[in-house]
């Protein structure tokens, strides 16, 4: 047994544990198979996917805290019928609607304003100041569609909204209370997206991967954006959409583009033809991370509810998968 | 004589003109040399510097309204003890504000988040997350000072603030009201500017070029930014720093980067080694744009002052100089 907390994982979190609890002491794991701290921890933080292989070989653990939000990896490695004794508890990211934000905001103005086109002037040393670079439209013009406006989504479409922007909302309750989300000036449903669809100048999505998001986007239904030349932003999970509807979308120029930080299959395959459409953005998957300070944090108040032998927050629900 | 309304300007101001005043009729210039309607009209919409050539060349002028903010150009031509007999009104720019609070934000979110790499990453079609790309910083954990808090600066500072950041304020005036300016934490003068230098993840300049204000930056100032490695944004007047001193303080690095909108020399000329220096990017001066449609509804305003024979807003005062 060990009071020392066993520290897992590729970023260098160490710095910012020792930050914000400079009286504990923390190791950090430089080979799991071999550490004989580690597996006798009682007290670990540790990425979702290298945890994963040895929740069954812990004979002390009595807490897992995890870097991540997704869970996948973990359950995977779950047994049916023997779950872990303990607590693994998730990162639920507080910060991610602060952080999406500023991604689909600085996105947005970069592409209004042709951000990579004066890059590649610069390099050139071109001091080009053509029209288009002129008459770029600013937030108070743009009609943003919000696809999911839940605990994250709400955020960002009030940051959108604080910038200037119109909002149209969209969800799966069919009762949505507008008078309480002024930010948003109309609410959709499945039922009437492609009016949605027809007045955004840009459409976020921030929907989660479930059942009922999957292919949410497949087909023909972005033709609704062709007269808008709406520009879609992905954020949310790939699964919205596949990629070939997406490529369909972009040819016929039903979209006039698209930024991506999720996709389908991710990494994005260099076979896919996303990587060269003109006006594609394609990043991996950064919109919103696990800051290590953010981690940090989230250990330090959840570790006072472990002194004081309260529930954890967040912790993984081994039977209902989440 | 003509009821005409002629439009001389290298953009294309017309159809947004014809939008916001339908029953107006407007007259492009092709060529001012030989239009005949445009030399005889009264009233005529231009570009500061076309227009200036014409000023005492148009028999039937009663208004001139320019597209540009700046009027040294039409101040150059002004005959001292002659000038012009009608009013010339400025594009006084009320959009400013927000346009450059668009163009701070969205530079200082890239510059966190390495937008350019990615991009390059990108046309390699890579999917590449190293680290630096995860751990960016968001807008509370920084500290922004503004040098400027006028009109446009104030909003600037107001916007960066509503995004989370904490404000550092500078200005001419000594009894700057915090309490009515709650967005700004800190309230600096020429005095005490080394002490605001020293406190910066960010340093934007949005001063207007006068004599109190050139030159403001050269020298050893920005010494005082090397703890923090600041970054310095321009959108004021590039006279604050001459290129010399802004070159040392980047290869000093007593700033850590530069994102120049406007410059010393304007265009940069191509010899200039900020084209290439690492972690400085510059764009043409269009972090705020006299853009189509905010000329066309200023003029829509102003006309219904010359309808009714009332003063016009923002005229030139021809023995001020501006």
């Amino acid at each position: 047994m060990s009071s020392i907390i066993s520290v897992l994982s590729v970023n260098h979190l160490l710095p910012e544990l020792e930050k914000v609890l400079p009286d504990k002491k923390f190791h950090n794991v430089e080979n799991a198979e071999t550490d004989k701290i580690f597996r006798e921890s009682e007290i670990i933080i540790a990425d979702n996917n290298l945890i994963a292989l040895y929740l069954y070989d812990l004979p002390n653990i009595k807490w897992i805290q995890g870097t991540w939000a997704g869970v996948e990896r973990i359950m995977k490695v779950v047994r049916p019928g023997d779950p872990p004794k303990y607590p693994i508890s998730r990162f639920t990211g507080k910060h991610f609607g602060v952080l999406m934000s500023e991604y689909v905001i600085s996105q947005i103005i970069s592409y209004e304003r042709c951000a990579f086109e004066m890059r590649e002037n610069q390099k050139l040393k071109k001091w080009i100041k053509y029209e288009k670079l002129r008459q770029y439209r600013s937030f108070p013009e743009l009609t943003i569609g919000v696809l999911g406006v839940g605990n994250i989504g709400n955020r960002v479409a009030k940051t959108l909204n604080l910038m200037g922007a119109k909002i149209l909302g969209y969800g799966r309750q069919q009762n949505f209370d507008l008078e309480q989300n002024k930010h948003i000036s109309n609410y959709f449903t499945k039922s009437n997206l492609p009016q949605m669809l027809q007045n955004c100048d840009y459409l976020v999505n921030i929907l989660p991967s479930t059942p009922e998001t999957e292919g949410l986007l497949n087909g023909e239904i972005l033709e609704n954006c062709k007269s808008k030349g709406t520009v879609f932003i992905n954020v949310g999970r790939g699964s919205i959409i596949s990629e070939e509807s997406l490529v369909t979308a972009l040819k016929s120029k039903w979209i006039s583009g698209a930024i991506l930080d999720v996709l389908e299959k991710e990494p994005l395959p260099s076979s896919s033809a996303l990587w060269e459409l003109p006006n594609v953005v394609i990043t991996p998957h950064v919109s919103a991370v696990s800051r290590n300070q953010d981690v940090a944090e989230q250990f330090k108040e959840n570790l006072t509810y472990y002194e004081q032998k309260l529930p954890i927050p967040a912790t993984i629900n081994f039977f209902a998968g989440y």
